[in-house]
């Protein structure tokens, strides 16, 4: 067969390969023993087989060829794989380029070392089975599959000398979110961003069954890439020493035409949308393990997704065959009598920072550079007295995130993304600084739009979060717009991205990246016009759930103070941060130096809204901008209905400080708590969200008994915004009503006030039922001290 | 332009189309003179302007088109629309054929029904801007974009003489699930199951920015979809009539090939996959709106989004606009001096139940036919002593699950969908029922796949979530079974289902669909194997938000209870209900009949598993099966380390027993549950997932203050299964220190039970260290009755 390799060179790689896939076998298998010196043993194996075969030989086989090709161009390249469950291999190659070692170094290169990677391997307080955190290289936890192609263009953008191998295992291939984000080649600008290799891994089966894109037509396989727009090179095979030959030339052709086409795009200044090659890349499943097993075909087959051998510790046969297995690789031509992967075969990886595992933007928080930020208070909305300005806040935003832009186009290192809703969120003013990003076609009518743009849109809440979590975790600084109630389609991409988090805070190597930032707007009690399917304050309950040292949750009432948090999360490292406002016109309660004393503390009286001496009757409490609107109205409502009632009035930004100091860094202690909640005081309070948290998070609290939580309750459809909140019980009116129950003070005043409630509460629906939009008094209210 | 209509069909069709434009804009800003009999005015305005037009005259053309193919055919045609923001077009068309009037009899057809038409929506109280359960014909609800094509397959399956024509909006093909779903063709089979005709609507624009579709070359759109296995037809205009000729000779075409395929592979049993047809359809968005406004163009740009003229209130250039762009579809044409449809016009619609908005398919609870089930208690798992038989839960239930399978086969009403996991999850009993739906290219290795078979797997939530949706939404039942860390995947679309299911069970005239049931096996406490990603049960606390009365979760603690248990969910309607139960070999804890009465009361105490007489010191309560494990090992802890102790064990079927009955109808009222809990004993509580739940569901009981919660709080790592509990402090000694710690009654108790607990504790990270699996005093450990 010949090809590009020499003899010589195709011996090396083909035996890198072999010992790649011997330290991959021996992870799963081995905890002692590990060079074979002396025939396998029961005692030898690990009691639990843990690990996943099947996709691992294609992974090591791209990697040594990648190797190569980093060699010969001194390229900078990471390598991204979906089939992330192939860890084994991963780890294998790392410790054979010698950057897991460097990153661990009690993993010795020598058959002690070799020992100790075999026996860590899914071992309790060892390593995890999957790619992960713990992989030096990796980016992508390789748990849930989906989301390999994103990372890999989010890791591309901006860094336009990278090239991004990205392996598409054809199981991941069937998800929704790695099936859209093939277009995120239209996307990416070829002078200023990186490249993306996409390589298909058509190993045929998944855990049980064959993959839908290894049992299409060849012609349809092909059209569907070239559909993507792609430029799709083909291999397929299973011998490897022909494989060695074809898989070095395709790979030669394919860097030659990414550097063409990036040549071309720079020196002609040409950014319009090139058709980037990709590889289809065909080799068996499990290749190199038994081929038959008890009479059933293994290599090939989904029978080898996992342990291909399964009952080595009760069947001699099985241990038979491993051993012969571990024995075709022929270890003793790979490793020296110390155990010491032989120097010459060593040689042929990359060396220093050119190693794949040791990749600098894959320890993205390496490369970090701070976010230069204006002055928030500049962009304050200034008024005379509280609430007699109003605004949209996420306008008001929107132009403080324009020069955050402005102020960093420079470094490159700041991009905003949003599902088509930057504009509808009331952001569009980053759009002068910066366009929408766009690499397709153009048509005359088109408004900012740009091939360079640093605002990512696309209708796809999964690609935006899979494109920033790529740029983040190497090393740069992302903000993610959303409609609240779809911001649950990727509920899943947090949680592993939460959980990424949480892990590589644990590894000293790991540097701290960039924080992951959502603003939730459009939200729950605003899409009365869009009715209730876009009514869903859910993601504050799902972010609750993870750990408490990396997710925070913000709730500003107003413009000002959505200033002040935005700029803190755009500072933080390591958290996701969850900042919640509203887009339509609304009252500005606190000046600029207020707002950031109330933000810095989290919660706080607000002591001009709040009404009589001393120690309140009621405490009337808020968090989230409507429900801070109905709770200032619901006090002037009260002094009317109960004019002697001493209410005080409590306003949360940052929801953790409800929760015990204990439970998470930014409660407050039961001390002030207490202080501001009282201990025995009936407590109504307003919430952004579903009720319950509220009660999740207080229960510890001594006056916990006592908080009447007021909150969406999934009542909702296309009505006006104040019928919103009077569907589910968080209207002013019932706010009254419900302190004047619940204050012993004002006893006497509970049915005058139920007969005002029944009174206002009919007049309200005649209104809008008449009129189709809300009460003069309602609509036309404004705060008036009193 | 010739085509196939005559002229009179043509100016028909024509005007059909128009009356529903008409109409489409009168929902839109009209509440007063329907019919133009007088100038407009302000005073004839809606106050708030709400709905999308830009979507909407080509989903009016296209059902007025597949009208004509209906009349033609007596075809039985479904009508679904991606772009459900075009809720005014689909609400005109079923207006005009007559359905909208005979499910709302008080919109009648003349022109006070007119009025009450145009008023009602977006109005409050009145129906929602979107596609949604008060649309007749109707099965999606057209807020969360990306779901339609997989509600159209689940729709056309086992439905053989059924059409279900599925509008893909530009907008919604930039989605990941939507982008998967096209491959739903692959699990089609054209001789048991009806067809889907997709039409994707290229009308250039989402709200803000240009799609992707309508951006890439025309040789790269075709290849995408022939890649995707479709044979495409194009059609592109925007001159009516032209469209119209063309429109009709094309959907001739693709109706024809339609029925060839279906009746080559029903002649020759060939269930091999066909190349289905599709129809790209190219117009501009908002078809026949105003061209230009103030200077800017809107029609065929994103302008045209939502409301084309938005400033009529205020801009008399704006009113002039809107009643020329009304007046241009000719209303007098349209309608007679009464405001009826005119009849020559009405009488183009198909009649009776052809019409779209009558099909009965879409209303499926009226087809709906409960399942024959077997006698769950024959699948029981006999024992001599509770916990002296382990089986794997879900195999068990695997068998029962086959002949529920098997008993329904003649009816064709019952499918199973996972994302390649039935057999991971140890129900692979099912497939000697039915086989592993597979449409796609077979070869010899393959095992279990079938052409015919009822087992939906696909390596997509997405795909089995919406598929399943489109099949309960058409009367049938499903079964749904998913690691439980990646339900997650699909928190929005259960969402959205949940809302459905509100919203319809208010509406008379729809009929009870069958619930949709959840089963979600490998679960957090079982996935040591595959570690941290795979490890979230938060989908408890996402379906916990919804609506009490549409919600059910369920946590058999071992095989009988989960037989018991899903023969419930099976026969039940218009619910979601989550069961979790592990895959894993446990202890059977219940007898046959025990299990029964213990499900049937959802919540009780486990006498045999109590210890001592009369009141307890303790209450130790569990739900999940590794925590009822985990906590009847704590009790033999305890009778070691504090004989004394009096305990109760009260274990949780039904986890909103928990909540009062007033906030979910299985709720207990208080006196029962002081019964159980007690009103101030210390209760021990071993939860499947995040402790919080717990609280939430129990804030308002009197005993709560002594609730002490252990469940999973985001630990873990590939460990072992014991030491999953011990990283998260649920495991036996951790509960039993517990008890000790709380209860007076044992005080002189705690130093040495800490003691003993600080000794185990590290014999287990000694032992789990060094062996890698966990120490024979837990691997071994089982149930004893005193």
């Amino acid at each position: 067969m010949s090809g590009p390799l020499s003899t010589q060179e195709l011996e090396k790689i083909d035996a890198y390969w072999r010992a790649a896939n011997y330290l991959s076998v021996g992870q799963i298998y081995l905890k002692n023993n590990p060079l074979l010196e002396r025939p396998l043993t029961l005692d030898d194996l690990k009691p639990r087989l843990l690990g996943h075969f099947g996709t691992t030989p294609g992974l090591n086989f791209i990697y040594v060829h990648l190797n190569r090709i980093i060699r010969l161009h001194q390229a900078n390249m990471m390598y991204l794989i979906g089939p992330g469950h192939g860890a084994p291999g991963i780890i294998a190659n790392t410790f054979l380029e010698g950057s897991y070692t460097e990153t661990y170094p009690n993993i010795e290169r020598n058959a002690d070392g070799l020992k100790r990677l075999f026996r860590q391997f899914s071992w309790p307080y060892g390593v995890p089975s999957h790619d992960a955190p713990e992989v030096p290289g990796s980016i992508s936890e390789g748990g849930e599959l989906g989301y390999s192609l994103l990372h890999a263009y989010g890791a591309a953008f901006d860094n336009p000398d990278l090239i991004v191998a990205c392996v598409v295992g054809d199981g991941e291939a069937e998800t929704g979110p790695l099936a859209a984000s093939w277009h995120s080649n239209k996307f990416l600008n070829p002078i200023t961003d990186g490249a993306v290799l996409p390589i298909l891994h058509l190993n045929g089966y998944k855990i049980a069954n064959p993959t839908l894109l290894a049992r299409i037509d060849p012609d349809e396989l092909e059209a569907l890439f070239r559909g993507y727009g792609y430029n799709p090179s083909f291999l397929e095979g299973d011998d490897p020493k022909t494989m060695h030959q074809q898989m070095a030339a395709v790979l030669d052709t394919l860097y030659a035409e990414i550097r063409a086409i990036q040549h071309k795009a720079r020196e002609q200044k040409d950014a319009s949308r090139p058709r980037w090659p990709m590889l289809i890349l065909k080799t068996p499943k499990g290749w190199t393990c038994p081929r038959t097993v008890d009479g059933k075909p293994v290599e090939g087959t989904w029978r080898a997704h996992q342990v291909p051998l399964s009952e080595v510790h009760s069947n001699p046969e099985h241990l038979r065959l491993l051993e012969a297995w571990l024995r075709s690789y022929r270890p003793q031509e790979l490793f020296d009598a110390n155990g010491t992967f032989r120097e010459e075969l060593a040689d042929i990886a990359p060396k220093g920072r050119l190693r794949m595992g040791a990749n600098i933007h894959a320890n993205g928080g390496k490369l970090l550079v701070p976010l230069v930020l204006p002055n928030f208070r500049d962009y304050a909305v200034p008024f005379e007295t509280p609430g007699s300005v109003q605004v949209s806040a996420t306008q008001v935003l929107g132009g403080y995130l324009r020069d955050v832009m402005r102020k960093n186009l420079g470094t490159k290192n700041f991009r905003m993304f949003a599902p088509d809703e930057n504009a509808s969120n009331r952001l569009q003013a980053v759009y002068e600084a910066s366009g929408k990003r766009w690499n397709a076609r153009y048509e005359d009518v088109d408004e900012s739009l740009s091939t360079e743009g640093r605002v990512m849109e696309v209708l796809s809440e999964h690609l935006c979060q899979g494109w920033l979590e790529g740029y983040l975790l190497t090393g740069r600084h992302g903000f993610f717009s959303c409609y609240e109630a779809f911001i649950h389609l990727i509920d899943s991409m947090f949680n592993q991205h939460a959980k990424w988090i949480k892990s590589a805070k644990e590894l000293p190597w790991r540097a701290d990246i960039a924080s992951l930032n959502y603003l939730l707007s459009s939200h729950v009690w605003r899409q009365d016009h869009n009715g209730f399917s876009h009514q869903d304050p859910g993601f504050i309950d799902h972010v609750a759930n993870k750990k408490a040292d990396t997710v925070r949750i913000y709730l500003p009432p107003d413009a000002n103070t959505l200033l002040s948090v935005t700029d803190h999360c755009l500072r933080t490292k390591n958290y996701v941060n969850l900042i919640i406002a509203g887009k339509q016109a609304a009252p500005v309660w606190l000046d600029r130096e207020s707002a950031v004393r109330h933000c810095a503390a989290g919660i706080g009286t607000w002591d001009w809204a709040s009404h009589g001496e001393g120690e309140p009757d009621v405490v009337m409490a808020c968090a989230g901008d409507v429900p801070t609107l109905e709770t200032l109205a619901a006090v002037t409502v009260l002094r009317e209905w109960a004019p002697e009632l001493k209410v005080r009035v409590v306003n949360v930004v940052d929801l953790f400080t409800l929760e015990p100091v204990e439970d998470h860094p930014h409660g407050l202690n039961h001390e002030d708590f207490n202080r501001l909640f009282s201990e025995d005081k009936p407590v109504i309070f307003a919430f952004h969200g579903y009720p319950a948290i509220v009660h999740k998070l207080t229960y510890k609290r001594a006056n916990h008994g006592n908080i009447h939580v007021h909150g969406y309750k999934e009542e909702g459809t296309t009505t006006t915004p104040f019928d919103m909140t009077v569907l589910n019980g968080m209207d002013r009116y019932t706010l009254a009503l419900d302190a004047i129950r619940q204050a012993p003070a004002v006893r006497h005043r509970r049915d005058a006030a139920e007969q005002r409630y029944s009174e206002v509460s009919q007049r309200h629906k005649l209104y809008v039922s008449e009129h189709g939009e809300d009460m003069p008094e309602v609509k036309g209210w404004k705060w008036t001290a009193r």
